[in-house]
């Protein structure tokens, strides 16, 4: 009789940990006993039996490296009943139970899909720098994206300062607000728009003229791609005129904050989620999303965490709002 | 009749993000319209009368930087009775009717003493790279350190693989193998020799062979300070004839891991930090140290917080094996 | 009879670096036993007499700072004969003979024309992350610039290589290709477009084709801010139909490249030429830009250094096109 | 008939920038349709016949890796005529005509002599961190090992300054003090010790007790592996009674500074040599080292380049002190 076999492949964007994530289930499986696979361009690589058989030193030296080594695709064939069931079969000729899908809720819902279509063990890991899953105080990725922007805005505040300027800075985050307000706290910056706030220009704008009239040389506005305001260009227009006595600046920090060498927390998360996916598998549960909670590794249904979304916490918000200047 | 004021001052060893929690400090309570002051060198300012009146601008451009700009020193008068009534009659004269101390458990027994002895309302924020205080999850410091740790172990990674070498790097942590067994899980080590686990140094030889015969071409040993192996120069010696077709090298990272500009988890942790002190000061709340559970700031007594120790998680310890290879 | 003075002051963008250039320039005084001040906010601090006594203390600590700590400003006034003259002025007031202009070559032309109307003995120093100043191998500020912009290269690569993407990166250099020469060259992009070269978009495009029908899974375009395509969104417009096979990506890297603390090659040569600057005014010598040329230190006049530009090395373009891939 | 071919090797300590070096030799060598093998653990691979045939791709993402993906290790056997002998058979029946050989003089020495043995046309590319190869301005690996430093001295200035310490701090310079007094002019240390200047350590207290008693609060002494000193230990030992009024602390930064994501400078450096190497051999050119002088690339005959050494400009050094404080 064949060993149990398990597959692990990451999809949608990638995520800085997502390497790391990969080589913790590899080796967990290993460890088991369990033969393992990896899948390629995610679930295009399931359709089109892009399968590599892992050992211990296929995942050596990818720790530390951004991106996915496995690498990730959009796939449109998964969408169907046809793709999945083509995908069920690649999995089953390999004896493969269980599967390891290291992603975001979009991910996770082809994931379901297939669990309930064919039967498939699957659980979840989530990885996304936008942080914004149910069913985890933290995602793989979000970590390294703080501080991939936190740092970026430390160089823009040493020329606002020289300058005397005022700069709005986009930062990703289409829908939730995680990345500007943790990074923009983190920075320093006089205010920070999010998508989970209404965001009111005219205050904003009389709220910088009296930071400005009270001295403050240089200020940094960080808005979330998903605020209300509708972008930095559109803001810096309405606001300009209003803004007369200081020199506005605009910068759209773009891809560059998915990428990097994961951090030290994002590589432990994924280093302890991983891990937990193959032995969740091994376990015989399925269907679930691994997660921390308090520090502690926890599951959540794949229908929860599809359905339901994090939010960032309300004092986190008051506590920004209390300490801009 | 004076306006109520605060006192804010770091202590002990100095931890990134300690600026990050004076700055939120002070504009928490400027902000409240509470005079505040920043005293210089911990307790030998209280005692020398080195009190500066912080307003909003005294502590711009602070948060990315590392150290203290408050500074720190050790201070013998203050373990003294008359020491300590000197500096309480410091703060009165003021009126100051709060005090907030941040660093390591060292400080809150100072803070702790003064309290008790004349009636000072003080509350203790947590910062100290090595994470071992009890009533936190993280102190201040402490992502800054493993960062740190964790690219210095990249680096050396990289001339490790390219020659086959074998390292044993020894990382801060005198009582608490947090450093080590965060650093090295994420820094992929193939060991990790921590003060709460017992050191084989016999097995750890028999496992370092091992992986050398199944092709692993260099490998990494992280080891805490405060290991029972007696630290990594005896550790060499004591194995290097053990591992004779290995070239062994040590290295100590010594004190750049207490320096660097904070990362976006400590700044943030600083942030809501420096604000709660104020804030339960403000409340009238004292006696106490602030951190947080689960995201949630929480309150700890000082005698509680002095008295017990933060142990590194269970499944930590058990998933950092795991994965070693 | 008054001790001889010297002035320094930092004028136009910023660069990191400035600030190491005006501690070796101010230490180089003091130990020349002349008194130095220090002008905040360029040529506008001249007519405003907003001048500093700096002793050795006032700049501890900011070599390693990004921006300049003198700050920096447009100055329309000092673009009149009055404006100059009562920037004179405030310097005769204070015997001081000899003035330090650390910025670019608008700031030369300034520094040229009090020189000539006013018998002011100037010394230039480049500081510019351009690069593009005749006179020096490389100016104040470059080197930094290009590790910051290849440093978000490689992040980028990550996310790029991970989805099979095409990404036109815009970098600063509206004159000059320098940095996008330099760091193109050295994040391994597939494509430099620059000034100093003719841009056939055509041509680019079969290029990309090409390399794409080979098998290359991710490419980056690196683009100066100054070629003739006419910036990155435009060059994506034209291009993403006969490129329909890869996902184009945009991203204008932006303000981030003028910040952040400056690599060691920038802060060596501020301590050169900020040193060098103070000892040709100190041997009587005025109306020069101090730089390096084969590692050492000479003179430019002013006159040559405005009129001339510095141009990419032919040999490096070269290379660069040989190692694309 | 076959092909020309062409062979790459690292030989020696690795250096940040190998892996760019070798990329561009395995581009340049490709585009002149030529074949090309890289050679693994250096002169050991020769003798063991370990020779990878090389395509574009396989070169693809290592120019910022640091340490050498072909690997690289002592070699005895090489040092002996049948060594030599076995090794000059692997590369003439591959019809290799050419060799490339990425190291320090050590491994200059046998590249000369297979030379002038066996004929082989062999070119030298510098790389070392240590920069004291003759016949070049820098040597790869040198610009990231000063800025490595220079970022660990710069997070240790923030403890030194935060507690009122001196530091004494070894960095890597058996025989050179280019990394020390680079690295130690860019991080603004007081003292800076190299083998290639006499140490008076009477001075050198008196100095730093003079710099302590005009107020400095914190100190760092760098000091070069090959300073007459003997080291920082028993510099310290040496000092501390003298110096008693300051806390004495002693780091060796070890092994970290030879690792790590090479700069931008090492990088185009590494293309331009690794380029260079490979156009000398198809131009019939041998026996030589390739390097830069006043940006351009030079050629130096190997002797000339394992005889001489390359020593810190005197006006650096010079400068080196004036701005110390």
């Amino acid at each position: 009789m064949a060993k149990p076999s398990i597959a692990i492949l990451t999809s949608g964007g990638d995520a800085p940990g997502m390497n790391a994530a990969v080589r913790a289930a590899v080796r967990a499986g290993l460890n088991a006993d369990v033969d393992v696979y990896g899948v390629r361009c995610g679930y295009q690589g399931l359709i089109d039996d892009d399968f590599i058989p892992m050992d211990a030193k296929s995942v050596s030296h990818i720790i530390n490296q951004g991106g996915t080594t496995l690498l990730s695709a959009r796939c449109e064939d998964f969408r169907t009943e046809a793709g999945r069931a083509t995908a069920a079969e690649n999995l089953k000729k390999r004896n493969i139970k269980g599967l390891v899908v290291i992603g975001g809720d979009g991910s996770f819902t082809g994931a379901l899909k297939i669990a309930q279509e064919h039967g498939i063990s699957v659980v979840g890991v989530p990885a996304t720098i936008d942080n914004d899953i149910y069913g985890t105080d933290f995602t793989i990725g979000f970590d390294t994206a703080v501080n991939t922007v936190m740092e970026a805005v430390d160089k823009i505040d040493d020329t606002a300062e020289s300058h005397n300027r005022l700069f709005f800075i986009e930062v990703m985050g289409r829908d939730a607000g995680f990345i500007a307000l943790h990074a923009g706290m983190a920075s320093g910056c006089s205010e920070i728009l999010i998508p989970e706030e209404e965001t009111d220009v005219k205050y904003l704008v009389s709220r910088l003229n009296d930071l400005h009239s009270r001295g403050k040389r240089s200020m940094i506005v960080m808005v979330a791609e998903g605020d209300q305001c509708g972008g930095v260009f559109k803001l810096a227009r309405q606001t300009e005129d209003a803004l007369k006595d200081m020199q506005v600046r605009v910068t759209v920090l773009g891809h560059l904050q998915r990428g990097g060498s994961p951090t030290c927390a994002d590589r432990v998360l994924a280093c302890r989620l991983g891990v937990a996916a193959v032995e969740k598998l091994l376990q015989g549960v399925g269907g679930v999303m691994v997660g921390t909670r308090n520090q502690q590794v926890v599951t959540t249904s794949l229908a929860e965490a599809i359905e339901k979304k994090s939010k960032p916490d309300e004092d986190m918000i008051r506590v920004a709002h209390t300490i801009t200047y």
